[in-house]
């Protein structure tokens, strides 16, 4: 991995920005430094303590290129392990890229995206699932993600794995005592308390394992489509929804106002309003297929709201629109908005929807802003998981793949011990288990790709 | 200016990234660090010495926030001369946003734009040209845009200006210590050498006025516009003068490719190309009127390549094209593109328009790449200045205003002088010469309002 070679790389994202951060990590990391700044105290950094500042200047020879503060870190006190410098400078991306290239001209390379944490996990700083979740943390926009990503990253899963793993290692050592001795026909390990730690195990794991589609949820957010006819009042109800939300955001200045866009947060977590065409009103569709249309775009909506008043739908209408909405991993809100308007049929329409239908029904009015608070406890309720918070959460698909093989190996060896199957194939299940446990956490040796694909999804300079 | 309040803002721009840096500047930076920080050693920041860093926790209250850097300032040993703090965090726009709400619980206030600089300048730290240096740096795009506004970081500017400044106030001097004894009619200054010391502050003031317009476009870029007719080679050529550019600058990866888009950079100055119809072919065009258009949209070019050739061009036409082109202050490059075709008149029509024109013309084949160079060559030898590299470059309108009031003033001394007008209407002149360059650097009380206009130009977190 060359792991000697000494790397540089933006660590603020590449735009112009007041100060930027070039982090150096690597054997020469303050020898190459050294060759271009200049302290104004005239110090030498090699003779300077850990985690100081120093302040000087970036020469390319005799010319000027920056006024900056360099940080230096010891080997074995940094966030990689190895000797580091960062340098804050001023964020001009020609300025940037100018010291970066002074750099690899005295031998420094380009780190590639996550190489900084590579080499922090490859040092031992923390496990897999501690480097991943930095990644996530650093992606992180909403109280929930952070959350997830924070408990992961102070060990929350390394803990967990770690105590399956070793029940697991325990097991599989007692059965393989027997192995060795099997001629002699012994059993050290009584047969009904492997049984039992095993069925232990398999539903620890399938609880990890069904955690991960709420995990999901909260890295991702909640996709969320509305749809209703023209004039239902689709943007007047996604105002309302965003506007109380920007109220919130806004009172920090100089944030991007973009990313949120058409996302709100509800308890923590993102809802994420997908772009239907039927949410944008078209004035020249025929408003029958254009609804229709909107119900195909929204084929990735986790939520759906399903907009419509009894004044300007027909019933027929509406049952036509609802039986082309029933899918089984989607949630349906049937949005009664216009309540102001108080049409004659309203209690009766509502009524036979929602027996013939099973979706809850909220009545609204959007312009009047009515009932919108109840729309979006109605909305968190769908989603959030009915045990306590407190729970270990997977919210990673590699993570996820691992654990259904480690539950695939453990239930052949658990059918294997029912059927009686000789010790030997257990415990390989056993131990294709571990490995795969292991996997996780990076415990054992992972595959240069593993770690390859792992960290590539980092961002440059992380 | 409520200079007491303590102020937090990021510097590292607001989008994720691997790491962020918030900056506090103020009385209560480190107190209200301390609330939210817990070190990982059991350290006290208050106990630490200044210029050093440490590891540990943001917390609200019981909640984990974030693991984090600080950087602790003294006061009189920071970048605005306060007691400030610098906290890298995780780059996280969440994490960014909730550490700065923490500080805005605690009684800190979001920093205005460029609010730490004009600290630092109320604090002593620089002159009001150094000051807005920084933010010409931090924009600099270009080798000259960068060594422009370093030169005047480092105070070139302020040392011209202030020995003029020097100069002018002994002048007055003189002639105001006539005035206390005019009535004995005595003349303590040497006319004749006033007049000559006026006169070269005059000559010297209009340099700096001059050097404006090269100034400017060092600063920000030379416009250029690409005319010619559909399949005059436009395209071609834009792609072999952006292609050699985009080889150096994809060296380092992850940089903003979106930013230097149509921009080429010749011996370290921006050359901006203008999307005029022209450039982009459209096929439904009426040719003559193509053209026609383009130039009028290319009103704002500093440089216009005329791209023609002698097999598809007719004289005629060329010749309307041209008598449109002639601009006092436009630059024109006949372009005679396709050489490698061999039309039979190229040599004849050639010479006719340069004789006629009195533009340069250069012949290239932008499909082979062939004088690409000289091109660029000349394009920069038609914006560089005749004299040395070392003088003092006006980049700022502001400076420009106040020097061109300067300049007035003082040439109304000037005549004064000249028509023996009394001295105290030419030491009126002199004063308000004084209080022009001194706002320039910030010598004299200057306006709030103007501070306000300056440092709102910034952007956050600097």
């Amino acid at each position: 991995m060359y792991l000697k070679e000494t790397i540089i790389a933006p660590a603020t994202g590449n735009q112009a920005s007041a100060i930027a951060v070039l982090r150096i990590s690597g054997d020469k990391a303050i020898e190459m430094t050294e060759k271009i700044f200049e302290s104004r105290f005239n110090k030498k950094l090699k003779n300077q303590v850990s985690h100081t500042l120093h302040f000087g200047d970036i020469k390319d020879n005799a010319t000027w290129v920056d006024e900056v503060l360099v940080a230096i870190f010891e080997e074995g006190k940094s966030f990689t392990g190895e000797e580091t410098v960062e340098i804050s400078c001023h964020g001009s991306l020609y300025i940037q890229n100018k010291i970066i290239d002074l750099f690899l001209k005295n031998g420094a390379r380009l780190a590639l995206p996550g190489e900084f944490t590579m080499r922090a996990f490859q040092n031992g700083r923390f496990d897999l699932t501690q480097a991943e979740a930095i990644a996530d943390l650093i992606a992180s926009d909403s109280k929930a993600s952070h959350q997830v990503a924070m408990h992961q990253m102070r060990g929350g899963i390394s803990t967990k794995l770690g105590e399956l793993r070793k029940e697991l290692i325990k097991l599989t050592a007692l059965l393989e005592l027997e192995l060795d001795f099997s001629e002699d026909d012994v059993e050290f390990a009584d047969r009904s308390q492997l049984t039992d730690l095993l069925k232990y195990i398999l539903k620890e794991i399938q609880v990890l394992i069904e955690s991960f589609a709420y995990g999901n949820t909260i890295k991702k957010g909640v996709p969320v489509a509305i749809i209703g006819k023209p004039n239902a009042g689709k943007s007047t109800l996604l105002n309302q929804l965003l506007n109380e939300e920007r109220a919130i955001v806004s009172d920090i200045a100089g944030t991007t106002r973009d990313t949120i866009e058409e996302t709100i947060q509800i308890n923590g977590i993102n809802f994420r309003f997908i772009d239907t065409a039927g949410i944008r009103e078209t004035e020249d569709e025929i408003e029958k297929i254009g609804v229709q249309r909107a119900i195909e775009k929204a084929q990735s909506a986790k939520i759906l709201l399903y907009l419509f008043n009894t004044l300007e739908n027909t019933e027929d209408e509406i049952d036509m629109h609802l039986s082309a909405l029933v899918r089984e991993d989607l949630h349906v809100i049937l949005v009664h908005n216009k309540i102001d308007l108080n049409a004659e049929n309203q209690v009766i329409i509502d009524q036979k929807l929602e027996e013939k239908y099973h979706f809850p029904l909220l009545k609204i009015s959007a312009k009047n802003g009515i009932f919108i608070e109840d729309l979006k406890r109605m909305m968190f309720d769908l989603i959030q998981r009915q045990d306590s918070d407190n729970q270990i959460i997977i919210t990673n698909q590699r993570h996820l793949d691992a654990l259904q093989k480690a539950h695939a190996a453990l239930t052949e060896a658990q059918n294997a011990f029912i059927m009686q199957i000789p010790s030997d194939l257990i415990a390989q299940n056993l131990r294709e288990g571990i490995k795969q446990i292991g996997n996780i956490t990076g415990e054992i040796d992972v595959d240069r790709d593993i770690l390859g694909t792992i960290f590539s999804e980092f961002c440059i300079g992380k």
